[in-house]
């Protein structure tokens, strides 16, 4: 990439971070009277509902911590972070060390779910701001809720379940891909703690059960020792997003060790799966994908979501600072392009999340249970900080 | 309606029912290896899933009942329906009297959900068909699952909850409504039970709780008492579709007992939600909307369903039929209007089942957990009898 682009980029970033999408979070998601974050917001930030569901909470304090860390040092990120976390704190866990999925605006719960995602974003939320502020009873709540899900997770039937495991044996990917995010977060603010080797099982789970060089694709459920389910549709699903998310965890894992092998290992997936999510027609990467061509069952299936491809814009210049490799320059700019023509609010600042297939408006909410200041914001800053990283070297 | 009019639409349901929609499931759909149906299909008939959803088989088994019953006494319908209800006999239910929510192939159990729906279409399969055969055990195996529902659904606590309901106490629309069908399918089976007064429990459930005159409205979700919960985009949130079935189901209500009040009390829910439900931009049925215009938190907020369609096209027919208004001959055309020229699939038989809001193509899948043959034929079957009850009194 020439210099004038990474310079140009690199500003571009950081002015619609710190201008753009920050400040509409800021103004309109804080709750000062009953703590917490409202990010149930309409496309105005207007509230569409009090609710305070757990992912969007953790995130955004995982976000302000982040930035407090990585990109510089202000009080008011450390402020916005606390903020979030003192709720976490008081509303988010269950007797049982497990967190709520949902609270009301007074903190009082409304959901708890047997998946464990709502722990592994309270655990970078915590890991993340005990990086910022020192806390350490932060950085012990976020171990033992680490301990508790690894634990929980490998341990058959301690998640009561909806199904009934005999009839139809699954592993989903997602557990798997998330433990990497997490555990990278939680090594970084707890240096003395041994990572790697559970980072290492996790990365080996996604490459043992999930990953199929012979179909290209890294798939989202599989049977119990890795067996292709070609005969449903959920063994047939790709989630394009997902896997190019799963892509850039293992490549920052090769990074942070300089590892190249590792990196190397990462690349095909992110290669499959822009292949096979980029949607010729339109532009931009369908949500689902049948991998043998049928139709897939989910109804949003074709629409396009922003997060995969705030996933996939840092994902490509990240393989690209990484290999050099001029198609990731060609893909990080088709992404870039599409992305910045469909997703921009430019009324109201911040990006639509939910677009048809033909790159129309869907819904124009700007956040509600799985969206809110996450993908966005970390893809700017990340992109941010990896082209001035970029910059110095070139 | 012309009596040209009623002839030849009632000659045209006919012919789609018995020469267009049956054929294609009863090519595709029955297991005769294991039993019972496969409804999940792609557009040509082929098997997307051998997965067995319960809700579809019940309906499937109660159609070809119906069919036999009210249509003409054809033993093939009348071995379909007992093909289906053998199949469920002996995978559906759980030890507790409970039912599955799916099965596998092989009727082992996939999956047993909290809700009570599959029940409720236990109950009209088994109901319908002790009316085509005669079999008192089907007849009272669907009262005893009917008196196990509803005292599951009047004893709090009885069904594990996922929400805390100490955190928000509400009510849904959608289980007063399916007892009104259900009770009203049981009662034909049942010449000697009392279910009218059950059957005015439930209407007057929906007409205390739910019918909200002064907004126009019949919600999906309240308070406890009834109370607006317009804080909450599930308080705020109209299904047009199930509305317009539930205005129908209490139509039925009053056409059989002769009631014309009870009729009256029912129209305007038809009237609110046909004009809040149709999409001015490009014809047809929003799935939800927001009554206050805010954006609807659903992914498929703006699609067209084919099932919200057939609801309308029968309920309008009804109305008609049973005030010789105007007004509803014209949204009864103008809803087939759009329906014929968007739905049928004209290559494969059936109908498309999900459309964007602009009325292309979204999934053209024939069958999966939640499409089978049931609403669509039902519509044909209802409409086809009832226009030559109209042409009878013409």
């Amino acid at each position: 990439m020439e210099r004038k682009r990474l310079q140009s980029l690199g500003d571009y970033f950081y002015t619609e971070l710190v201008d753009n999408t920050l400040p509409f979070w800021i103004e309109h998601a804080v709750d000062r009277r009953y703590g917490g974050f409202t990010p149930c917001l309409d496309r105005r930030g207007g509230l569409l509902s009090p609710d305070k569901p757990m992912w969007v909470l953790c995130r955004i304090s995982w976000l302000f911590s982040r930035l407090y860390n990585d990109l510089e040092p202000r009080e008011e990120w450390l402020e916005l972070a606390r903020h979030g976390i003192e709720f976490i704190r008081r509303y988010g866990f269950d007797r049982d060390g497990r967190m709520f999925y949902a609270a009301r605006q007074d903190g009082k719960p409304l959901r708890k779910r047997r998946y464990l995602f709502t722990e592994t974003f309270g655990i970078i939320a915590l890991a993340e701001y005990a990086r910022a502020s020192g806390d350490e009873e932060c950085l012990s709540l976020a171990k033992k809720t680490m301990d508790l899900i690894v634990d929980l997770y490998n341990k058959p039937g301690a998640l009561e379940a909806k199904v009934f495991p005999e009839s139809l044996k699954t592993r989903g990917h997602s557990m798997a891909m998330i433990q990497i995010n997490t555990l990278q977060v939680l090594r970084a603010a707890d240096p003395g703690g041994s990572y790697n080797s559970r980072i290492d099982n996790a990365i080996d789970e996604v490459f043992r059960y999930f990953v199929k060089p012979e179909k290209k694709v890294l798939l989202e459920t599989v049977g119990e020792n890795g067996e292709y389910l070609g005969h449903l549709p959920e063994g047939r699903c790709v989630n394009p997003g997902h896997a190019i998310e799963t892509a850039w965890f293992i490549m920052e894992e090769g990074r942070y060790r300089n590892d190249l092998q590792l990196v190397q290992r990462a690349l095909p997936i992110l290669d499959w799966s822009l292949e096979l999510g980029w949607d010729e027609k339109y532009g931009g990467i369908l949500y689902f994908v049948d991998i043998e061509g049928r139709q897939p069952v989910q109804l949003e299936w074709d629409m396009k979501l922003w997060w995969p491809h705030t996933e996939a814009i840092y994902a490509t210049l990240l393989a690209l600072a990484l290999t050099g490799k001029n198609r990731y320059e060609e893909w990080f700019e088709k992404l870039l392009g599409w992305s910045l023509k469909h997703f921009p609010d430019k009324e109201y600042g911040e990006w639509i999340g939910y677009l048809h297939r033909n790159g129309t408006v869907a819904l124009d909410l700007k956040g509600y249970y799985f969206k809110g200041p996450f993908h966005l914001p970390r893809q700017q800053l990340f992109c941010h900080l990896l082209l001035k990283e970029m910059l110095s070297n070139a």
